[in-house]
């Protein structure tokens, strides 16, 4: 399968082969994808000059119809894309928040468009105000859609879902997206945005798609263009200070790498639901994707004086987590989505392991219904530490797989302090 | 005079002399400014551990009335700096915006948060709402304050305002405020900062004072830090690549430069209200501050078949506009900042005039009570265009003084289209 752009209203296949990709179990191409050839300039010119203005002469309402609508068939041709989704290593569980998550994420923007906006192409800020005494000079603040593309660099865990999450809000402002899926896992967002453009729903030039590199395009934004970055800290702090960005002062917006923790809460005991909650939700973010989510916890606090019976919870429900072949509908956890993060993910199990005691690991590992040499596995593993101050791997490196630390705390302050430790706004949690 | 940075709680003299700062009007040494010896890590630190905490005690309502004290403290002592922005080449009437504008805006952000927000330390982002279908998961979008510093960068040209604008809401937000006042200027600013805090309203580590260069402060900022710049888009374009703040991903908001414009609706005839009005306020823009000010309007948008008769109506009353020594009550507009300013200026007059017709520039040029060698005085000019688009440069080049073009449309569209070419997000007026 060789994949292709969908720019200035053509579908484009790339000059070259390309960049293969691998499906995540098997480690047999999937297809290759090329943006070689691209005209990159004409693509932002195209988002501007015939999808903007296309977009912004809808109201809020119209565009969330769209939305809908787009929502709708999406969700009708979903099966199709549980089918491909097996290949970036996702078991259907995974599939479903990927592409379930993505597709309702749609919905939602659409109902809060809807419901929470006006039917009109302005949405005005507060009250007008008057400026001066006599009222010769009044201000009313507005929002008006930017003029430009909305740019994304998506992340590869959840192309379905990290597409559509940073596509429906840009479609509701107002403003046409120029969509790059990972390369990795860009067959399943081709999939979709193909479907998409078949559907004939959007206005033309609202939503472009690079398989591949983007080539030159950072070099023709401009100030009312934005680009939306997913992905790692450093591929991000490269973007960043692009010439182009600088100059132009072009938005760049950037999710990256976090240490996420969820804190059991003191009077969290064994036995009360809570803890069991606890234990169910950390081995859950544990093995959904193989552990391959932004929000996933990799740090796990507890109070002193329960991180032996919390260990031991969870190191007896990570034993029951079946890894291999995620087509295998008895498969709890599938691959990660390719041997170089495979070797990323191993290399992170070791340098962590200098420093923390390893709790969990399986002895003998054997994927269900898979080769262990040609696909991307990497069973959970648990580590413990006594001190948080002792590790300071444990707060900095994240490791993007299915590996997890206990960390114990003191008192409710200790645990905030050491959650602060992961840096950035991670997410955390805490049930109480 | 020596200025002095207030730092962790105590008044710094730089151990150098460092910069000298000269009257507009005279060109004479009103003092010297130098951060030389500063610890900026500990001042930073000094912010987080100690101003940051104190800030955060309090309730928006507390913090709220914090502001209204500091804003009538400074209403009570306003004459002193009246006296000293003279120096800064302010008229009377210039000094009213900046210091009862700077003053007039604490009032104003004091009264939003007793008025708009809660009497809390956070502020609720809308309802809770349910995240799983059990109600197991809630979620409840909160704001709270940022834990790092606000550190703000501010312009020559409104020493007063251009500070407290920042410091008002950063105070508010619960965020202890690091100024760094453009040098030039820098003893009106410090002058305030001192009575701020000689008041003792403000908890301690809320404000601190930099006069000079920020050394290397920029290394210890991290990501709870904020950077907020005012100046030209040349040095926000090499602040915003410093390492550590992209590393960090230090947020860093800058105000630069940009080509505001009026447009004169076609219905505004002369001998209109609108007219009179108009011609009224493009005066006003060009001579307050000597033009110095980044909202001033740069480009004339009108009518194409009334450009003859705005240019005459503005070279009548260009032409009655007493410039001088900004002491004298008499004189209606005084100096540029200091010398470096006017050459600048005089530069981009220069270069205008390649493109442009001159339409007014006083021939000998007199200042009333000053010596024209000694000070920073430029007359205003008027400028011309018969076809924007073949004046690349009115579009381009912000001349930062009393100069403006008077540009012709021919349909509305068109004059929306020649105001976009100022670029960035400039502001606009047009009086209807």
């Amino acid at each position: 399968m060789q994949l292709q752009n969908y720019a200035c209203g053509r579908w484009h296949t790339g000059r070259d082969r390309g960049v293969g990709m691998r499906d995540a179990a098997s480690g047999e191409i999937v297809g290759n994808a090329s943006s070689t050839g691209l005209d990159f300039a004409a693509m932002l010119s195209h988002a501007r000059d015939v999808g903007g203005p296309a977009l912004r002469a809808l109201t809020f309402h119209e565009r969330a119809a769209l939305l809908k609508a787009v929502a709708k068939r999406l969700a009708e041709l979903k099966e199709e894309f549980y089918s491909l989704s097996f290949r970036t290593g996702a078991t259907r569980n995974d599939s479903a928040i990927d592409i379930e998550g993505g597709i309702g994420t749609v919905f939602a923007f659409a109902g809060k468009g809807s419901r929470e906006l006006p039917n009109s192409r302005v949405y005005l800020d507060g009250a007008v105000e008057g400026l001066s005494k006599g009222g010769t000079f009044v201000g009313q603040h507005i929002y008006v859609s930017r003029e430009g593309a909305a740019v994304h660099i998506n992340a590869f865990n959840f192309p379905v879902w990290g597409m559509l999450e940073k596509f429906a809000p840009a479609i509701l402002a107002g403003v046409p997206v120029i969509v790059k899926p990972a390369t990795v896992t860009a067959y399943l967002a081709e999939l979709v945005v193909r479907r998409i453009v078949e559907s004939g729903l959007l206005p033309e030039g609202a939503l472009q798609l690079v398989c591949g590199s983007l080539g030159d395009l950072f070099e023709h934004l401009n100030c009312q263009d934005t680009v939306s970055f997913t992905g790692s800290a450093d591929t991000a702090g490269r973007l960043r200070v692009h010439p182009t960005l600088i100059r132009h002062a072009v938005r760049f917006v950037a999710e990256t790498d976090s240490l996420n923790s969820s804190i059991l809460a003191a009077d969290a005991k064994p036995g009360t639901p809570e803890f069991d909650l606890f234990i169910k939700e950390v081995v859950r973010e544990m093995t959904v994707k193989a552990g391959q989510k932004c929000t996933a916890i990799r740090r796990v606090l507890v109070p002193a004086d329960r991180a032996a019976s919390v260990t031991s919870a969870l190191v007896a429900a990570l034993s029951e987590v079946k890894v291999g072949n995620p087509e295998n509908a008895t498969v709890g956890m599938g691959p990660l989505v390719n041997a170089q993060q495979r070797k990323s993910v191993e290399g992170g199990i070791q340098s962590l392991s200098k420093e923390a005691r390893t709790a969990y690991q399986s002895a003998k590992f054997m994927p269900v219904d898979a080769d262990p040499q040609a696909g991307a596995f990497v069973p959970p593993t648990l580590f413990q530490v006594s001190d948080a101050s002792k590790s300071p791997l444990v707060n900095e490196l994240e490791v993007f797989g299915p590996v997890a630390t206990v960390v114990p705390y003191r008192t409710k302050q200790d645990s905030f302090a050491i959650a602060q430790r992961g840096g950035g706004s991670p997410h955390r949690s805490a049930p109480t």
